[in-house]
């Protein structure tokens, strides 16, 4: 019910900035491009975090519109560099118009969600801006070392961690502790609700990747094995290549480079099996749990409410 | 003496920005674009901004160096645009590494730009990142409007103003405002400075175009006809075609789109011939000087002293 009255705010937050503007080719993709409508799981975990800590939530809204913004400039930005045609099913921004309207709609993009971001009760403005400058850094740091990871022949599990963590799990961290600072929450409160948002992020890119490999295609609604057939070096192969015998590492990365030719069906077929003989699944699901774990401790150590506690949980992990 | 040391401070600033980072894709082209040393010409004029309403230029080093990283970032996306080979001669960030890190690099400059300028006196800190961020914005749509015209057949003079007043000179403008407003002066003071740095701007970009088909080789130092040879659209030639006749709107517009081929030397002379029975230099100039006098006026109408005010306008006709 809540969650549903945020939704409406943040829609109603979104469609209030002001795109309607010239040049076309500078705001058209803008428009177009916020009007791809996503999960706005940023914006709520702004809600959220407020909320936990008792503040007003008017007092956000903006400062979430804003995260929403940028979070969507950085997947124009992205789209380019990884070549990506399409994005929540429809045409990316480059491909729909070209690069050079990508970079310059991003970059209006950023300007606005600072503008917003910026919204925040004058008090907390700064606070506020050094966090949310500080995150921005390090989302494009962890792109930068998503892509340098792409080049690399293998990556350790802690290097992929690490960016998982600066490419999403920031960014989280930041809207939660953001919605925190405003409520006026406390030093602690608003550092363990970004532990919070830290934790439950790499949680979940770990089980993105996992849901991948062994998800139930109807329910996720994705081609299994997909990253198997794009060679994506996910936390599963990381950690096949870690606990591979020579054998095993050498056909993995014979069919990662290409010199072992299958078809799609069987890539995924003979990879799987090199997974489920190294009980990757289990592996990587201990990985999962103890981020996740260690997200629920941050969480409980935070002076909110049991109640108020249970619904952020249940939100996050929904 | 004062303006070198000022250039000093700036130097310092800029090189005390902890860009010694990894991952070094990131990093290494940012530390290259800053150190492709420029006139700082955006930093002094913050500096001469708050030293004309004797601020203490101490409180302004950081957003100085602020806006200077904020005009590289600019650069570094506009050069891939641009499709710019080299700048400052030296080859630009695309052409060095790539797109992609040239897109990212941007981005991180950006992010370290907004932190720069939020380095301002906190009382100042609203009103400067707002003037900021209404700048940037601007700065984007100048870009676009370039990117546009060079595809329209033509722009008409107040079309091309506007641009470039985008482009170019609300960044001047800003520079200098910011500068005022951290030296705490009143709001009359602060707009006229604003115009006069934005028309001070403009009636450089107009010199820039007569400079480049009528300045003096050796002292330019660039060749003499270079925006003819590349058929850039120019002011000159966008009044070329105000003032010209039926058969000399058709030479002019066959020769820019390619359909009258002449070597290089032969284009300049017969593109400046068509200029010269126009009269466009002289039609040019007059626009030029009424945008600089409009400047003059502007910085007149100041409370600065008018010791302050002779050295300024030196400085910025320097």
């Amino acid at each position: 019910m809540t969650h549903s009255l945020w939704q409406q705010q943040i829609e109603e937050a979104i469609s209030k900035i002001n795109f309607n503007k010239t040049p076309n080719d500078l705001y058209d993709p803008i428009r177009y491009s916020l009007g791809l409508i996503g999960k706005r799981l940023r914006p709520l975990l702004v809600f959220c975090g407020c909320d936990l800590f008792n503040g007003n939530t008017q007092e956000i809204v903006n400062a979430a519109a804003g995260i929403e913004v940028f979070h969507n400039f950085t997947l124009l930005h992205d789209d380019i560099m990884d070549n990506a045609p399409m994005r929540r099913g429809m045409p990316t921004v480059h491909t729909k118009w070209n690069s050079n309207v990508a970079i310059l709609a991003g970059d209006t993009m950023f300007v606005k969600a600072f503008e917003l971001v910026m919204m925040v009760p004058e008090k907390y403005m700064k606070v506020v801006l050094d966090l949310f400058c500080k995150t921005a850094t390090e989302v494009c740091e962890g792109q930068q070392l998503d892509m340098d990871f792409e080049k690399q022949r293998t990556v350790s599990i802690d290097e992929y961690i690490h960016m998982i963590k600066l490419k999403t799990s920031v960014l989280l961290a930041c809207s939660l502790k953001t919605g925190a600072l405003v409520a006026g929450a406390n030093a602690d409160d608003t550092e363990h609700i970004y532990e919070f948002g830290k934790n439950v992020g790499i949680a979940f890119q770990i089980q993105d990747d996992l849901l991948d490999a062994y998800g139930n295609t109807e329910k996720f609604g994705k081609q299994v094995g997909g990253d198997i057939i794009s060679n994506k070096k996910t936390i599963l192969y990381l950690e096949a290549l870690q606990l591979a015998n020579g054998e095993q590492r050498k056909q993995l990365q014979e069919i990662y480079d290409g010199v072992i030719k299958l078809n799609d069906a069987e890539k995924v077929e003979t990879v799987k099996t090199i997974f489920n003989a190294l009980e990757i699944h289990q592996h990587v699901k201990v990985l999962m749990d103890k981020y996740y774990n260690s997200a629920v401790s941050h969480l409980d150590l935070t002076t909110a409410s049991t109640q108020k506690k249970k619904v952020s949980l249940l939100f996050a992990i929904s």
